[in-house]
């Protein structure tokens, strides 16, 4: 066996993730020396509470509720113990005291990642987070190397896999949202308070992590535009089939523009995608990242956006890249300069739409409408009518538009709904990946 | 501006890739510095004939034919001539003389990869070449650092567009092998002399570096089993529709057994996939890299293949890289000990396959195909029989069996073949995917 030069690792957290990464540290610890060029030694693991009971058996002597101490005398530091405070000043210690660190931590490095990344960068360290934007799959690397000499023009993100659980329950077996959560709740694919997925939050978090790498710009968490799935109901998804569509809760990074006026939006909410598209083939939990570069075309990245040990996956390549950094020496260098972009309000943001409305069904109420759409700039790319109700006086009209400003389109739809021939506005859905 | 440090590029070959590296080199210029954080400044393009005509228009000045001046005086070297020599001796040259070197020569590294790496190693210096895998898929990074904590069982790619190109048109439309070829090479997609796509040699040389980095193991080309697609026809295809798959040529990487017994194997050729399976929708020139890792679980990569503009895509993400690393100071540094498991040779996979035969339609002709099958240790998961022929005396026998040993079955449909009831083994083809 080689005789490796050994890196001490500090672990905070034992949760799913950090259980897992625990365990696979000691159980591949030869092949990860091979790997690294350095032997990994966990010196540590600090938990809340010792004697908590854990899925994965872990050393008693090595479990701490000191993380502190434990953090100055390593090498790198794992942080996977979620939120804010202390993860972030965890962070922060060891970054000041000389490590490398390796974090999953989405919520943090989506409020404080700029404070973060300036700590590494006035000591030379490296902040290493491939698991914070979508698990398993490896986006970090591609967005940051891989794609560093490229122009990412949009990325349309899957990137939270209880929603997508959820959607595409309801698009197969045609059920009701509330009832998919009750199920994905049972079967461990939803949180008892599921409002950080089904309301958009987590995935705002992770667009907020890959627009930032994408576009070189700080994108704080409030500028990102976010709309949850709760308001998807069977007859949205029903009207989406029929109309050749899935329903999708999509994390949309887009640069606008160009030359001097450029600018981006950062926006999540969910939207109707072509069954066509490479997206719409994405199924139960899983995670997708489709990515559109000037050079490139179109690239999409898919794989387990979650789970335990997927998750592990991702933490460990990001602790062996840090090992080979230590071994190689040189300080650690991202990008030199920020593009910071100015990140444009919804509002501004234009796409095309699927209005839903119920009229009276009386000669002249399409005429009305249409001169309500093209008064305020929104122009009709098509128009479904059907009768319903069973006194066939009300129809409804699926309109789809070529591509509106958001403002115009909105402020239309309120015109719509005071009209006096609009019943009911049944739903207004964007239309992504053209 | 910033006022960046100046790093000196060599650029060897002006064909589709390299004119499209040049030209993004010199238009990017601010947006490459700012990423790579140094100016990156092309001192010259090596060319065997400054005078001929070019699809881009580049600096007459910059173009030279005495390559190994040029390479002397650079801080990093792209090589994009392609073949074995010179682009040897200049990689080698470039290396010993300090250099940093990115390459998208697949031929070049699925033959001499071991010695330009050796030769990188011993002075320290880095080898970039995530072009030469799958054109502008990012899949380099992901398999040498996103994944090296985990293990990979298994890489199933679609690393060749021209072949892809020809079997999707061939599924979708029913059209014959030689008029999609003919068709695409109208069209540019193949070449004068498709061989290199047709006969899969192209997607052996990408098959042989992928499984080298998903595995640690130095696989020579010769140790890949290699199969094309001029067998494919229209009948095939039909039967593969019929029966819910498609058939796509694919380079499967895998690690065999575990333990002490631990291989590899290494192969290309048509087989047939579930529709079902993310590789089905594959669609175009379209490339896709399918990689099952222990705890990452499945992931797939998915873009174009091919084209000068996408390729250089990937090219300048790995020049953006050694700018940074030159910056960042320390010696390059990859893995540090190969695992060199044996590879096996194709005799010794398992897979499905699926068996189509023409047999006498009469009493006991299943009961001794089943017989053979049976003695031959190829065991049968379902068997389809249909009669054809306008005299009924022959039937059609489409047999899909358990995972069986190659040898076993190749033996099994030689025996088959000589048994006296089979007129005919129509096609023999492996099922992936599960």
């Amino acid at each position: 066996m080689t005789d490796y030069r050994r890196l001490r690792v500090a672990l905070l957290g034992a949760g799913a993730v950090g259980s897992q990464v625990a365990s696979l540290l000691r159980q591949h610890a030869d092949e990860l020396a091979d790997r690294a060029g350095a032997r990994l030694e966990l010196i540590g693991i600090a938990v809340r509470d010792v004697d908590a009971p854990r899925d994965v058996d872990l050393p008693r002597e090595l479990l701490t509720t000191d993380a502190e101490s434990l953090i100055v005398g390593a090498d790198i530091v794992i942080e996977l113990m979620g939120g804010i405070e202390p993860a972030r000043s965890h962070l922060l210690t060891a970054i000041n005291s000389g490590a490398d660190v390796v974090t999953a931590n989405k919520a943090l490095l989506a409020t404080h990642g700029p404070e973060i990344f300036d700590a590494a960068d006035q000591v030379g360290a490296e902040v290493y987070y491939e698991a914070a934007a979508a698990g398993a799959i490896p986006i970090i690397r591609p967005l940051r190397d891989s794609l560093a000499g490229d122009r990412v023009q949009r990325i349309m993100g899957i990137v939270n896999g209880t929603t997508n659980y959820i959607l595409d329950r309801m698009d197969t077996e045609g059920a009701e949202f509330a009832d998919v959560l009750a199920d994905a709740q049972r079967l461990g694919y939803a949180e008892a308070d599921p409002t950080a997925d089904v309301e958009g939050y987590d995935a705002a978090q992770k667009a907020a992590i890959l627009a930032s790498l994408a576009f070189h710009t700080t994108v704080p968490l409030e500028s990102v535009h976010r709309e949850g799935i709760t308001t998807i109901d069977k007859s949205m998804m029903d009207a989406a089939r029929h109309a050749g569509y899935v329903i999708k809760l999509l994390a949309v990074c887009e640069r606008l523009n160009g030359g001097a006026d450029e600018s981006i939006s950062v926006r999540v909410y969910p939207a109707l995608v072509d069954r066509a598209h490479p997206l719409a083939s994405v199924h139960g939990a899983n995670n997708a990242v489709f990515v559109q570069a000037e050079a490139a075309g179109n690239l999409m990245f898919y794989g387990a956006g979650a789970g335990g040990v997927q998750t592990a996956s991702a933490v460990l390549g990001d602790v062996v890249s840090a090992a080979r950094r230590h071994i190689a020496g040189g300080v650690g260098v991202g990008e030199s300069t920020l593009a910071n972009l100015p990140i444009v309000p919804i509002g501004r943001v234009t796409t095309r739409y699927q209005i839903t409305l119920e009229v009276d069904d009386q000669p002249g109420v399409l005429a009305t409408v249409a001169g309500i759409l093209s008064d305020g700039r929104v122009s009709i790319a098509n128009v479904e009518q059907t009768v319903v109700g069973e006194d066939a006086r009300t129809a409804r009209l699926v309109i789809g538009t070529h591509k509106a400003l958001e403002q115009d389109l909105s402020e239309t739809v309120d015109r719509l709904a005071a009209s006096g021939v609009v019943e009911r506005v049944v739903s207004v859905l964007r239309v992504e990946g053209d």
